[in-house]
């Protein structure tokens, strides 16, 4: 019998928390409930919808996935040329001062003179939508009803402003330290990447996880492989590329099979808005049945106050089968943006 | 025996980082020397600096430290208002397209017809000096010489451009998930804030870790707190009261003595530019020495290789006294950008 | 007798506008009414107000003030230091392209290969206020009421929209070329500028008509001097000094004397908003009173659909003594503005 | 002889100006010389090329042109979706400040404040390329060689910066009152507009103004007619119908005859560059003969000082065959700005 107390003497010492790693409980969630999901349960006052889940322990337990250190950057590169949805507005990065510059104009005396080490500087001026590259969307970021409300009844006439939302916008986003899943539907298919317009079914979930021997947990953040962002490149130049297989993902079926049954927190993908968007033969019939033109983002912005991961490169996770691991992202933290943009969130095995 | 051979099958199963973890080591640096720190020591392409000193080891070793998964938030929140250097370009976050003004418009007619539940969205569109909030300096920031060269010899006539510099750019830092060390110098002083223009000395840095019971190890992210974010209230909006605190920093001595003594990684404060600022007092005879207006940045940036953190939150870490934890950054993926910006670096403990 | 033939001959061939100059006749105004001024008299689809009134005939006397062919430059030089409204954004001027970084970057190799004169370019990016230097305020400017409508009763519910307004936007406002007339009120008083707060009276106006035996006539564009341009030096640097005389202005009475008694097409002066800001002793007095921070504003864009010429540099007509001149303003023609912004309209006498 | 005594008489009355009228007569130039047109004959510190030679008399000359007072709007409207050289940077005009954002932020209480009139305000915030829409290029706009010199010798290394060329910016550019000639290609030949890439010759110009019967004289703003203009509809928008036509313009030959023969002060057309782009089949050619892919540009800018008028609006010129008339033109007052842009110059008849 030593061992036993050995065992659980090693396990103390190591912390509830390792404990949880080894027998792979996750922390029980707060507010889920099975074939509901979440909702506008978080109070009134609540911009943080399911994130409001993660715990300590629940952060801790993310964290001891971690078996080797190895870091996946699941950031995209971004620059004027990269490919995005075409009702954004535009991005220059533009170099603001130079040291050239910064030595002709000699508008800076009091720095540039006594200097003998000619010293100066760059710094550059961007123009860019909160919209582009890897994303996070805020819960303020799609609306509904004639009264253009967001998650939690959020309305325009109270909540709207010039500069950006005014409740929910992306800087409400806590950092975000979950396990991560990737759900490889593209693997699962044997394709480079999904065709146009694939609509994902939960069926292609449960496939792939079996197929990957993963299994899911309320909490989790899953993020679902269509293979897009293979064609990247460098900046996301090619565009026809790219929107050739950014117009596969999931329906709001299965997004209510990820939320309502296995309590995802968080769903992402590596296309720009993770929901399927029908071929044109089947425009009218999905226009009709879902009365929006973007219902997963209804279904989990708005309703069930989900974030959403998009263009979030899965790769390399692929490649090496990393189908579980901690999954880290922190938003930019500027007042009136609606999503998290140009972000570098990682996956950590 | 039996325990003996239970607690390695333990400790293998764990893996070898779990023992560093036990036993307190940091895994050996690959290219520091003591005396010297680093420098152009990374082969004549490289853009990332005494960062390339992480590995999935000394990561792993990291993680290790957390014990809780407390998140403490060192990004302060930006917007219009927010305190930044006057050289820098000016920020607008603005509404890009609201709800009422995709339905007024009706110029994405495609989307807003057959549209039932009324969907809409929210996007912003921003302009942004990439020098704002939270940051992590590129090493492409800073230039000196006649050349302008900077980090490697990377010179403004071939690597220049006008979208940026071309090499060592921010979107070439890595993930960054090291050991964190606060320095409380604010609280060594039982100020609330440091005055303007104090020079923190590595007296006051071995004093503070004496106090505080810290050691600092090669390869540490150091951030040393002065106390100035205590006034950002919600954006920064107080200018005069930050700039009279921000201007408190560590001298070009004091860099060496962190970097070359105790292999620091990695080197930020709550101060908008980490380093001293003279008084017109000591102006002059600070400007003959240095021969330049910002030496820690040529000595830091350009020198050593070693990225600069700048208007990290401490307030939280300090007020529970965490002097040790897991600091975690990841930077926007904007090519051409200077700096990480409007960043929400983590401490996790 | 033969040379009153002769004259008649000259005066046939000149044409009749010739004609009009010699009798100082204005043509007839089509809408005017004493006592009255306009308002919403030209259909409710109308978009331009009381510039209507411009005709061949008029623009053609207009034209024949001209004696000399000088033109006075009536802008002032903008750039990222000019004094503005705090509540407009800020503005950048930045170099996008430049011969060095299109030549270091290479991203245009069609255009730099067999390119053996060297051939570059510069053009610069621009973040800017549509409220800044000279200008012309469109129509659609200023709002009131709860239903947030404009000149000619066009409501925010109807044609808002994300991308400025889209009825009476400063695209909408046609060449000016009308009779020009200045009223030097710091010339009258014999000051180099009005006082702060200094409420100019139409009493005053006419002792300076009077001075300077000039007579105004319906259909006039009168430009008013306070002086305040004075101080514009470069590029409007000097805040604080323009700011002390930029709140000199006209009342609502006076605007209503120009207007309902004199026929004044359009009113302009040298400061940033042509009206009268009250002192901190008057201001409950004047909000009582008038219900509205821009009462003027209200007035004449609104009710009178009258536009307001803005940052008018009067200076050299001033000194020059020019009372009397060709007045020719033509705005941006950008969809969305709600100003002609940047201006340079010409006095040509 | 009485008669011309009063004739005399009369032309004294009228001005040396009027006295050119009757004439026909245009005020000699300044420095222009046949078979040499300008260069760099301005001193050293000129920016202002051959538009020095407008003077008072010739503007009055070009202004008593006008007889029926008849204004043609050579502008045409800019917004996002307008065709522009694809090398600029993109564009929007934002909503900055709406009425109801006004309101529901509260962000201005001492304005919102005892407001009974509940007036507010819309503004706009652009991003915006000095290249866009109706422009007239800047000295500085074009370089040459390896020193990147402009017009009049101006260096990049000295004149350069990062706000745009410190040296014969837009602003530089006077208020432009001259005679200006449609020379109408497309009514010569025939057709709606000229074929992709048409070189335009001497001879073109020679026939349309022989069947127009008009004139050149030294001093004259030449506008030139290729029709591409008539596809601008609203906004721009169609980009590959404009872009089909906007190839066809001038060749270094006739932009020499008409400079160096005929000392045509300024040049434009209704195209984006006013020159000759080569097809593929002439490409190589036409490189290797210029060595430069502007070289029209390099001629008039450069080498002449000779301002550039692109995408002017000549539609209405064309239809009512008016082929004299006043020309006035007057730039933004931006500094650093390279072109005049989204200009309204108006002909005048």
């Amino acid at each position: 019998m030593k061992w036993k107390i050995l065992l659980l003497a090693v396990v103390f010492f190591a912390g509830i928390s390792f404990g949880s790693l080894v027998t792979g409980q996750q922390p029980q969630l707060k507010k889920w409930q099975k074939d509901k999901g979440w909702g506008w349960v978080w109070g009134k006052d609540d911009e943080v919808g399911s994130l409001n889940e993660m715990t300590d322990a629940s952060r801790l337990s993310a964290l001891r996935i971690v078996e080797r250190g190895k870091v996946y950057d699941l950031g995209v590169l971004y620059d004027r040329t990269s490919y995005k949805w075409p009702g954004h507005s535009p991005g220059e990065i533009i170099s603001f001062r130079t040291p050239e510059g910064v030595k002709r104009q000699q508008d800076q005396k009091e720095l540039v003179n006594n200097n003998g080490s000619r010293t100066a500087w760059h710094s550059s001026a961007l123009f860019i939508n909160d919209n582009v590259a890897t994303q996070i969307d805020g819960l303020g970021h799609a609306t509904e009803g004639d009264d253009n409300h967001w998650y939690n009844g959020f309305k325009e006439a109270d909540w709207g402003g010039n500069w950006g939302p005014r409740k929910a916008d992306a800087s409400t986003i806590p950092p975000i330290v979950a396990r991560g899943v990737l759900i490889d539907v593209a693997g699962l298919k044997g394709v480079e990447a999904l065709p146009s317009n694939y609509n994902i079914s939960s069926d292609d979930l449960q496939q792939a996880l079996r197929k990957q021997k993963t299994e899911l947990r309320p909490g989790d953040v899953v993020l679902i492989r269509t293979g897009t962002l293979r064609y990247w490149g460098e900046t996301g130049s090619d565009h026809a590329k790219i929107a050739m297989h950014d117009s596969a993902g999931i329906s709001v079926e299965t997004a209510k099979w990820l939320v309502e049954q296995q309590g995802a927190m968080m769903i992402g993908s590596d296309t720009s808005g993770l929901e399927y968007n029908p071929s044109e033969a089947d425009f009218q019939t999905y226009r009709d049945k879902y009365r929006s033109f973007m219902p997963v983002h209804n279904y989990l912005l708005i309703n069930q106050g989900i974030h959403i991961g998009e263009f979030h490169f899965l790769e390399g996770l692929a490649r090496d089968q990393v189908y579980e691991f901690c999954y880290i992202a922190c938003t930019n933290k500027i007042k009136g943006s609606t999503a998290g943009f140009t972000l570098r969130p990682i996956a950590i095995r």
